[in-house]
């Protein structure tokens, strides 16, 4: 097959969405697809039943009813149905008021600043929103806690300490549980009530019916509370109130980034053609390579972040639906083109041949103000850019695939994020693993806490001693069974942090002692 | 070995920095590194070479003096040593100067922000010390151009235009002919020509002497000069004005950046107890797997982006220095701890074990404002899942590096830029390579340019003409091999921007038509 053929039989488009996807640069073949169809035709199943309301994430039980989010007559029960769509329409007044000042600060100014704290899928999805559709006529500006860094969470304070009476504080946690939002949550109320203002009175939360977060919002009169549920995963909460929230506020438009995905949903449940199930496929054909994501666009400078998390989060499994040790896994990284080209492309196209590029590529935007020589402008450059590399890592046979769209706005995002959550969701189905838990979170969570329990421990253990110690001589005093290592890393840490001291330092570990402060 | 005799023996402090590096969780032992004791041998030897001014770059006959930046008297000749201690003078008298209002814009009002137009190693490492070392005495805000992206050039024009007369413009460009610089650099000028403000005033080239960017700073008057030199690659100029000038705009100390790099610089120049050796042969250990760098701290978000280059550019080469294709690589990605811990460590301690961490520990660091329970605050989490993570991970048996300094400034900063400098540096000669050419660079070049002479030729083929014609029907009237789906993307993003006229899109590209406008 000659390459225009070739090229002709893997580039499919979508007129509506003013969008395509183009294999041609995978070198896989119908004879590829036929060896794979019956896994194509399972995973095809599993997402109408996943649609329809099964239980598809089996380790939780729970349903997975993301998809439900943008059609809402879709959800299994009328109740789902209404709870959607009543809480998007909730989300579009308040937004509205917001924004005609309808909606006001403690003290009376309009708002003109959001503190949006999460971390994960509560964060990511929105910092991707904020970044990539943020207009000359967006009103508020959003700031980010997705984390428990507190010098991180002094930088932002330090920035809107005088716009704090303009400041509205979203609190995004399903459960209330997750540390690093509490955290930066209560952080923020303190931040408020130094500065004499009234923390609920700038507070919205997002969280499931009776959460801790819940609670609290609602025994304290929190200013809003908009609900997600227990049938939307974190990572693909983009489409719930955690990302419809972002896009009214930035005053574009809810219900484009909402019919963009479902126009996008409805080509992907195609037997034929189906974009999704065809990148899903060309996943398993390149499996055991990462996924360099590559837009040509500055506002999907964060994309590859958001795409970590759905991917990784998704594929990277021990075990398969069936209990057997896998360890799947689909590496994402990436930042933007043509910025990347003089990064790591040199790795890319010289170097080891361990990843398949997913470009992706806005046809029409800004040209530029200015023609650099008769007919070319700055997004020429961008475009030719784009296109060189695609054709370079071609003839150094590395793999790509490019997904592009006419334009690009909130329509056109939906169209692309809910095109990775299906793909996503085939290729789980192919590797015959749940994409819809993560074990291994709740594993590095409690590993944590027994830092904060050792830490209670050492302060137990060294408060009113005069001893001098060193990092194995205290382990004996704990109840617990912790690393040497591990104490010495703490016991370095309050030393550092003034809280015992460190009394010889030495090169070696092992002979660095410590005791109380003034001891 | 117990665990912690071998934590002992793998973990190397420095008092004067705070730095320690812990190899524990590396699973090497002694017997490894005697293994690949003659290829320790030969990077030190070839890294004194380097440092003394031998042609470390054969390809494009250079010496390597990134080094020297940070210790002046190193380098090979008097008139070099002088050049870089009279360069490192006038960026400090310079910054001095605009932070004292001493030197205004046009408009006789001081300078707030600074638009940086650079791209690769012009950009990342000023994006980096920007994020890092900004503080709220902080009294200029920074601005960049890191694309030919006309869109993002908007979105940055639009947050500068009201206060464009106190923008301080910086070009970085070695020869100037760096096209994505030049692009922003002219769409720049003709911004602040619309606005009535006189470009040359406000604007300061950084390049080699005699390039094409410093005859025209000159030629027109710009308000400085600053000069790199051929001898600093892009990847490595961190330490240049390139770094220097946000460094000393931003209020912070030149001189303990510099000399935390030259002190790092004397560890690794240690034949026993070498960090950046042992890291390098902790690298070849676990040749094969990417690096994931997780630094638990906010102001480090960015360290991964610019490891990407210095690692990426460096190692990921076709053919040794004999010679020989070998398609060397080693990738790097991540963001930030405990953030990607609701991204990505799912897969990290579940998934495909094909990957090391390097984690950066800061100890000493703001801890947060109030007390979550006795003698807890924020940073505790955060270090609690640093090391709960750590541990995690070990017991999953994935490996990880630990690099912990006491406190974050310029002072360490510029030792961990250049541990990593000498380990990239030291690991290139482990493999043979040649770590500081990037002949790929160079063909993506080559192809991008290859698309504005076919863009050329088709708005030739097409001017005037009444016909209709499809991709294919088009290929025959050009002069070059341009194959069919390329001039198909062309045609395409043509009539998306309105240059031509699509007269029938069809889901295939083969009968897809165009035609001129108007025709």
């Amino acid at each position: 097959m000659s390459n225009w053929e070739n090229f002709n039989k893997f580039f499919i488009t979508d007129k509506a969405l003013g969008f395509s996807l183009d294999l041609s640069k995978i070198p896989f073949d119908q004879s590829y697809l036929n060896k794979i169809e019956s896994k194509s035709k399972i995973a095809l199943e599993q997402m109408q039943a996943l649609e329809k309301g099964e239980i598809a994430n089996p380790d939780e039980n729970r349903m997975v009813g993301h998809y439900w989010l943008r059609t809402p007559k879709l959800a299994p029960t009328k109740s789902i149905q209404d709870d959607i769509s009543s809480t998007i329409n909730e989300i579009k007044i308040f937004c509205s008021n917001v924004l005609s000042t309808n909606i006001k600060g403690q003290t009376g100014k309009p708002f003109s600043h959001v503190l949006f704290i999460g971390i994960g899928g509560s964060a990511l999805g929105p910092q991707l929103l904020v970044d990539s559709l943020t207009t000359t006529n967006s009103k508020i500006k959003f700031l980010f806690f997705d984390n428990t860094d507190a010098d991180g969470f002094e930088r932002i304070f330090s920035s809107i300490k005088e716009i704090l009476g303009q400041t509205l504080v979203v609190v995004v946690s399903k459960s209330g549980a997750t540390t690093e939002t509490k955290n930066g949550m209560l952080e923020t109320k303190a931040f408020f009530e130094e500065n004499a203002l009234n923390f609920e009175k700038h507070a919205i939360a997002i969280s499931c019916a009776d959460s801790g977060l819940e609670k609290l919002a609602k025994s304290s009169n929190w200013l809003k509370i908009f609900h997600i549920w227990d049938w939307v995963g974190g990572r693909t909460s983009i489409f719930s109130a955690v990302g419809l929230l972002p896009v009214g506020l930035l005053g574009a438009d809810i219900d484009s980034f909402l019919q963009g995905a479902s126009e996008m949903d409805a080509l992907t449940r195609a037997e034929k053609n189906n974009p999704a199930l065809l990148m899903a496929s060309s996943w398993l054909f390149e499996k055991g390579k990462n996924l360099v994501a590559l837009p040509y666009f500055d506002r999907l400078l964060l994309f590859s972040r958001y795409l970590q998390q759905l991917i990784m989060e998704s594929i990277g499994k021990e075990k398969n639906l069936n209990g057997q040790v896998v360890h799947e896994g689909l590496s994402v990284f990436g930042n933007k083109g043509s910025t990347d080209q003089h990064a790591f492309v040199q790795q890319l196209r010289d170097g080891k041949n361990d990843f398949f590029v997913t470009f992706v590529n806005i046809f029409s935007a800004p040209l530029g103000r200015i023609e650099l020589e008769p007919g070319i402008r700055n997004r020429d450059h961008l475009f030719g850019f784009y296109l060189g590399t695609r054709k370079a890592l071609s003839e150094a046979n590395r793999d790509s695939i490019s997904i592009s769209f006419e334009k690009f706005n909130a329509k056109t995002l939906g169209a692309l994020l809910a095109l990775f959550e299906r793909t996503v969701g085939f290729y789980a189905s192919m590797l015959e693993i749940n994409a819809y838990h993560q074990p291994g979170v709740e594993a590095g969570k409690k590993a944590a806490s027994g830092f904060i329990e050792l830490k209670k421990q050492l302060i137990n253990a060294v408060k009113g001693s005069k001893e001098v110690f060193t990092a194995d001589e205290i382990q004996s005093k704990l109840n617990g069974n912790f690393e040497v290592d591990d104490i010495y890393y703490l016991l370095k840490f309050m030393a550092c942090n003034n809280e015992i001291t460190e009394q010889q330092e030495s090169l070696e570990p092992k002979l660095s002692c410590f005791k109380a402060k003034g001891a």
